[in-house]
């Protein structure tokens, strides 16, 4: 079974004989920039027809705001396990990523940067329920500067 | 604050101004593609460790595993609604993917395989919170299979 597994979870997209827990080599650190790349991607994604019915470029549509607030508030957790040791502009292994070597020096700061999008996206997911549109875009809003703040200080431009 | 929302808005990674109901235009397709690449490779990586786990490279932790059941069940369903329309292999536009075209031909077994990854993630999640590591075993194979189900029938190699 184990071969089988093995060739199966390739196609999940990953090997499974990775060690997961101790990031070190330069293609774990390759991975863990792609991951946190591609999930933040996704936010994006999802956060963007949310913009688009606060800022009225489509009309607002209760079921689909609602779908996005959730998976938002879902996806705000996920990306920050990518910042692994190493994976910074400037760790050297030829390293790809925007993301700027300061993170290190500010961890406490980016920390609470990322808890800030968690609480505030669980907000929208929240208000997302109610039927106070206008709540909603100011929300919307205040997600989006979350994620302005965090780029302006720790991302490339 | 129209103004302001849009420049945070596109810090969070997308145009506010894109209508995201019609997908049309050249750009819309390489959004959604590069959206549903995304939302697979979040998926690859927290299927990575249940799979190590299950093979035994890693050792197993109940907790972890839990967390990474979770993130898939939720993540099962996110990547499908980046397949729209004119974004196969062939569709043109110099478009860069690896699905074929023979998932336009196929629609209705690729969403009855998406509702598959859909329930299967859900049961790994479920089955997470017992005590019956073998079963759990057993249930990321299912899971990895259905992943290459999918693959093999879809995916350029």
């Amino acid at each position: 079974m184990n071969m089988t597994l093995k060739t199966s979870l390739a196609a999940c997209g990953l090997s499974a004989g990775l060690a997961f827990a101790a990031v070190a080599q330069a293609s774990d650190i390759e991975d863990a920039i792609h991951y946190r790349q591609s999930a933040l991607s996704v936010i994006g994604w999802h956060i963007g027809p949310l913009g688009a019915m606060a800022q009225g470029d489509i009309d607002y549509d209760a079921e689909e705001f609602a779908h996005r607030a959730d998976n938002l508030a879902f996806l705000a957790s996920l990306p920050w396990e990518g910042f692994v040791e190493g994976s910074l502009r400037g760790d050297g292994h030829g390293i790809d990523t925007d993301a700027l070597a300061v993170i290190a020096d500010d961890w406490d700061d980016f920390e609470s940067r990322q808890q800030t999008l968690i609480e505030k996206t669980a907000e929208l997911a929240e208000l997302a329920q109610g039927d106070d549109f206008g709540a909603m875009r100011q929300q919307v809003a205040a997600v989006a500067d979350t994620c302005r703040g965090c780029h302006d200080n720790y991302r490339a431009d």
